[in-house]
């Protein structure tokens, strides 16, 4: 059986998806959709689909699943769309930069019955995932304190951050959707701060560029997530989680095991460059994922509830920072 | 020219600061005091020094110094009588858990124009020690971010922690001391929060046991400390500092460079078991650093107002523990 | 353009390079042969390719290609029927047990002017080829020596060792083709010695399965190789070169980079399991690397050359053990 | 009881030795003999002791010890003439560069029921010790194999290497020690090549600078040392031993674990810079052990049967390296 999927979305993040999707035994890539007719033919030509509307995409009944890959404004119209006419949605994080919004996508796709997965690729990263799973099979005991490094190689541009609902909606957003996936716990209190070091220019754009934010669940866990739009290294992108009986602290990964050592020190290779590289074996797993349960019927690793969590968190998190106090769930 | 000192204090803390002294050319430990007689003299025996009580060693104009040893309580106390006696301080941390006597002791000292170093040892630590000078050459441009992991192997005793002033001053007061330290800028905002995860009867004593700890200084440099009285793997002492052009990541120390591989996989050493052994160096290097300042007239690395600041600090988090808000100073 | 591809044995490592081939661009694995029909069938449906005899194979002039990856027993056979008719080669290693039966084929290649690699997919390893290339480049100045670490997880069956040619022509042949390729010189000098340690039943074959072989350049460089047949902790495949200006290490490559910090110490992932994982990257990029010289025309990385000089060099190593004595090339 | 020692030698390793004598409760430095008056009298002052002659020293029946630390040339007459007067000897190594004549040392060393301890420091060092007692344990099984990296950071004067019997006599003697010392066999079989490649001026010394060296013990163990007069990184000290269950990786020891992640990549320290660095413990540990095993009447861990022994396996490495064939012993 061949599952028949449309693509909404031929950018950056599409083209990945769409090749990993068009690669999966038993999948089939259909439609690629989008507005800049020029991606969409591209993509649609090396994934051996058809270009589309959304609207022609969408109305054949012999496509089961839609991949939303579009802008992130685009994603809460599209799955209720997409929902409407019952097709199994995946769609990029996040839900929606509003939570009321997210909240009537959820209620939309329960509505429908549709399978809904949100792309937290994290959650499949070999190192995270690895660690959540020793976790989970008490090897450190149950889990007390998480330390969350997430750092961008350099910033976006202005105008990019202007649209992005501010660096805890866009970027910590990832973050908290570990933090909760981490603890298995759900989070009471939050405080965050931070500051503009790497560019005045976010300032102006009433961003920051520089955040500490700690988290406390319901059962006392804590959590502390320190991220920077900027590290000069690279993508940094770790966690260390402490419980009663150990530690499991997950590093970055690097392009080859070489060290050099020389007259200067011994010098090993700087973490993978950015997302594309560091989670490429990630995205490859949740697609899979999402088709491996479609099949068999388990629940996803990442619903469209953990969509919504995280967005409130995003949410609370923008708010402490703004008042400088503590914000209870 | 020899320095005379007098040791207060036999404790396990007298027992290392006291050797050092003795192996220092030019220095003599000629008392030690201790209300623990047998303490007093098998101390004074090993370092070829003689038992006295504190008012004929402070009575003997001969000494020069005096090295303060002796428990939390009695600090301010024999601090102010030094002072008086124009004797040269070096006092363990911390000048005193109220922060009120703790600047009435640096008033003393200051109107008595006598030295008085206060022992944050790990400001002499080989590993952090060597971050902060690379700081301070520019290796990594400007600090904006410094995360600090400060864990015990195991929590002490509760009647130990009863008498602590509560796990802020007790324990992070070496972390706060980091802060200052490190980031070289003072500290404008506090939030602290904390659980009891480790032992119901440190929550009963009316303290907690795991905290997480953020602090925003007046230029926008953010930092964050996790700090644990339990840690099943070991002594864990670590901090990462970020800055514009780099990062300096300061790691434990093991035992021995031995790495085993076998059938459960690939095996280091645990980090050395406790302060006592990870700082030995340190506490070597900074009553070094004492008697190398008192000869040129330098300033000390850790000076009183220095006990001061991190005394004032742990009072505002224990406040924002206790209030859930963020305090600023 | 598309090159049409024969695949030659639809065993293991046929399976893996049939995949590969199958997933480049402009390639299209036309038929699939092996002497065991259900392999050959199972292949060939997962690639899109039909089963064919090799006569048909070779036979049809639309093959421009073909992959020999059989038994090690057949590859001389199957390299000069396939040079008769014309088509480029790639061949797993080795050429031939025989130096003087590899060398027929390296003419045979010659005379026929059809391209050949052979497979020693180290060359393509991302960490071996990084050291090659920063080597290459100057990095630590002249190589001098070479410290080659390579040892299996576990022993073949007995079976499988009596037809290997022994353990310098089965196992080492990977490790000559290293020295030569990062020394970027030719041996003169081998002296080889080695045990049984591992299991009785490999000397009652006749072969070892402990080695410490030596070899010097012409120009006095210097290598050493140990191997065994038994890791208990894996696949460990390193090596280390020393130059005038510094050293470049390779490590192995590990599942995941947590690391678990417990009461019994500081735990990292044991090395990839076997070779099938180790080289997977490794065995991608030789194909890929084989269709762009054959598009490029530059010259193989691996050539038949090599194949012989490995074979050669393990020939030596073979009688040196058994002589006890160095072998002068 | 106080134990007095007489130290002949106060060079480099003179200094080291007296110093760490000195610091030994239970030991007194009384008298330092050196024919360069200057350095005798300046070690003599720094440890509270004497400058006396050779024959002063070994005639007063005060004097229990003597520690032997002057030039190579000199180790076998002050060790007969000090096992004639009934002393105690620790002699640094060699014994000496002529094999019989250390046998004759050695046979003094019996006739006169004295004790002889050989200062193999690299037996005390924290690392390898700490492999050698895993190794005991049965932590990796039956050891198999050794592979010992021991490189210099730079070669010494050539008039130093002219009077110095040779890199094998000189340099190599620690690394044959090791060898008998971790695998735990005597040796049977040896092999040694080597190339002049750091420096021509050693070449013209009729040395060499570069060596690669196979040993097979009688029961089949191997091991590979591979030895360099220049590492352009530093002290590079590390072996690894194989055993039937796992393995055992001693690394190097740095001044610090600051890392440094920059634009350029990750850096660690260098190796400690040199042996006095590296092995500044394991000096301090080894006169220790003298005292100790003096006291309980336990065997030291270096006889001078192991001196004798590591010099027969110099001079073996010697011939072989100029027949350019093995050598059984």
């Amino acid at each position: 059986m061949t599952r028949t999927v449309a693509v909404f979305g031929a950018g950056r993040i599409g083209r990945i998806h769409a090749a990993n999707l068009a690669a999966l035994p038993g999948v089939q890539v259909r439609y690629v959709c989008d507005p800049v007719a020029d991606s969409a033919a591209s993509l649609a030509q090396s994934v051996g689909a058809q270009v589309a509307s959304i609207d022609d995409a969408i109305g054949d009944p012999a496509v089961e699943v839609v991949a939303i890959t579009s802008p992130t404004d685009t994603h809460s119209e599209l799955i209720n769309r997409a929902a409407a006419a019952r097709k199994h949605i995946f769609c990029e994080k996040p839900v929606d930069l509003s939570v009321p919004r997210a909240v009537v996508c959820a209620e939309a796709v329960k509505a429908a019955g549709v399978a809904c997965m949100i792309g937290f690729q994290r959650r499949f990263d070999p190192t995270f995932n690895e660690a959540k799973q020793r976790l989970a099979a008490g090897e450190i005991g149950e889990p007390e304190m998480l330390v969350i490094t997430s750092r961008d190689p350099g910033a976006p541009p202005v105008h990019y951050l202007k649209a992005s609902g501010g660096i805890f909606r866009d970027m910590l957003i990832h973050d908290f959707d570990v933090c909760r996936w981490i603890l298995g716990d759900e989070v009471e209190w939050v405080s965050a701060t931070g500051s503009c070091l790497v560019d005045p220019a976010i300032e102006e754009a009433g961003d920051i560029d520089t955040t500490a934010v700690t988290l406390r669940t319901k059962s006392g866990k804590l959590c502390q997530i320190n991220t920077s739009r900027r590290a000069a290294y690279g993508y940094d992108q770790r966690f260390e989680v402490l419980g009663s009986k150990g530690l499991l602290a997950c590093g970055n990964h690097r392009p080859s095991e070489v060290v050099q050592m020389d007259a200067s020190g011994v010098h090993h290779d700087k973490p993978e460059h950015f997302f594309l590289q560091r989670y490429r074996e990630a995205y490859r797993l949740e697609v899979a994922h999402f088709f491996e349960c479609l099949q068999s019927g388990e629940p996803f690793r990442t619903t469209i509830a953990d969509g919504v969590a995280a967005q409130r968190l995003a949410d609370a998190a923008t708010e402490s920072w703004k008042s400088g106090q503590a914000v209870r769930l």
